[in-house]
């Protein structure tokens, strides 16, 4: 094994909802170290180039192939990140890495390979508008790209028996935007009309944009594929105050 | 107004888990305009003193009144952090201080306050451990400080109905030790023997220890009050290699 091989690693790294101020220290180091930096193409074209960096973007939807590349180019002795928006272990790209770990040379499971934490959407989100997820709550991805929608619709109406405030990624698939109107019903039906909502587009950019209003106010065209649903529980509450009120759960329950 | 009591404003910010590599740059930059920082004694005791600077450190079980005084502060012209470990919308002080506004002087809803995400305990320990919250998941918090046991209970159930990931916060409460076993008992029966589970104790500090076993192996013990506890959903794998095995959830659900 040469000298070049043995220094092989893969990083599998969260960059935050968008702004460098959410980006960890550690992933920043991580990124200075790289010899390839591999994704999706808008997360991509938020690194930096510099000599000695190879930059690989691709499309969406090639999230194993992807993943593959990455591993094969750590165990030729890269130092690689993978890089995720947000948070890499939440609905981004390490499972995927380990999906294609698992299916790969035995080789492979001998790399060095790390995970980098980073700011997911959600949090990113609830933070903008106060403290929705102050208690328990879940996350659910709407997409109906890899699970059936019949899961879907089952996962939220528990949810919603369970009383949790949810948290709600890629609540409108291109293959399936229309979904997410089903959405809004279900959680009507069991929410009830009253019940809070906040849609938070493109959190932690310059096109930041919160809307919160109630499930009977709420219409499918409030949200798009870069904005962060959350549902508030029956406790979840509005603070009015000059300028934008405050959303948030109270850290007790009856 | 003079200009002192107009400069006032409140942050309450996220640590992280405790490594500084964890610390986000936004987190940072607010530490080093503050003229207070006010939270639970070992949080207050990672911030470096230094001159302009006073550290406010309150026990436990005090955070209405911790929030109450940072909110004072702030109003007296304070440029005020409260500090939270991980996240602090995740079970932590965002919601009290919220709690603390909204019973408090009116004057108050005019302050500038922000809330700054940080790496929350359970995606710091999913991180370490590989990606178990790489689908659906939810969060709960174990401790029946400020909720009905007969809630958490419920709420258990209809999370293993729904084939959740589960994060647990607070698996041990000092108050209730011994809760968690009945928890251990409720997923067993929900999710039987062969369900994961995962103790990560200590996350990102020297004391750091991950232990991954069955529902049927798991016991009250391997859980204290700084274990984040993983419980896999029925789709959570585990990829054996050298070292420390992965353990996954694929992004595919059937």
């Amino acid at each position: 094994m040469t000298v070049g091989q043995s220094a092989g690693w893969i990083a599998v790294a969260g960059l935050g909802p968008g702004d460098e101020g959410l980006v960890t220290p550690e992933v920043t180091a991580a990124l200075a170290e790289a010899t390839d930096v591999i994704g999706y193409i808008p997360y991509v074209a938020r690194i930096a180039p510099r000599t000695g960096l190879a930059l690989h973007a691709s499309d969406n939807r090639v999230e194993l192939d992807r993943a593959a590349h990455a591993l094969s180019l750590a165990a030729a002795g890269g130092r690689v990140v993978v890089v995720s928006s947000g948070d890499p272990g939440v609905f981004a790209m390490a499972s995927a890495v380990f999906e294609a770990l698992e299916a790969g040379p035995v080789e492979w499971r001998a790399l060095d390979i790390r995970v980098l934490p980073g700011i997911t959407a959600m949090l990113a989100a609830s933070a903008r508008a106060g403290a929705p997820l102050g208690h328990d709550f879940c996350a659910i991805n709407l997409s109906d790209n890899l699970k059936p929608w019949a899961l879907i619709e089952r996962r939220l109406r528990l949810a919603a028996e369970a009383d949790f405030a949810m948290a709600f990624y890629n609540p409108r698939s291109k293959a399936r935007p229309e979904g997410f109107g089903r959405v809004l019903e279900i959680l009507r039906e069991t929410c009830g009309d009253e019940r809070l909502i906040l849609f938070a587009r493109a959190v932690a950019t310059a096109q930041e944009q919160l809307r919160i209003v109630t499930l009977g106010e709420a219409v499918l065209e409030m949200a798009d594929m870069r904005t962060m649903v959350i549902v508030g529980s029956s406790q979840t509450r509005l603070i009015a105050r000059p300028g934008a009120p405050i959303l948030y759960t109270p850290r007790s329950a009856p």
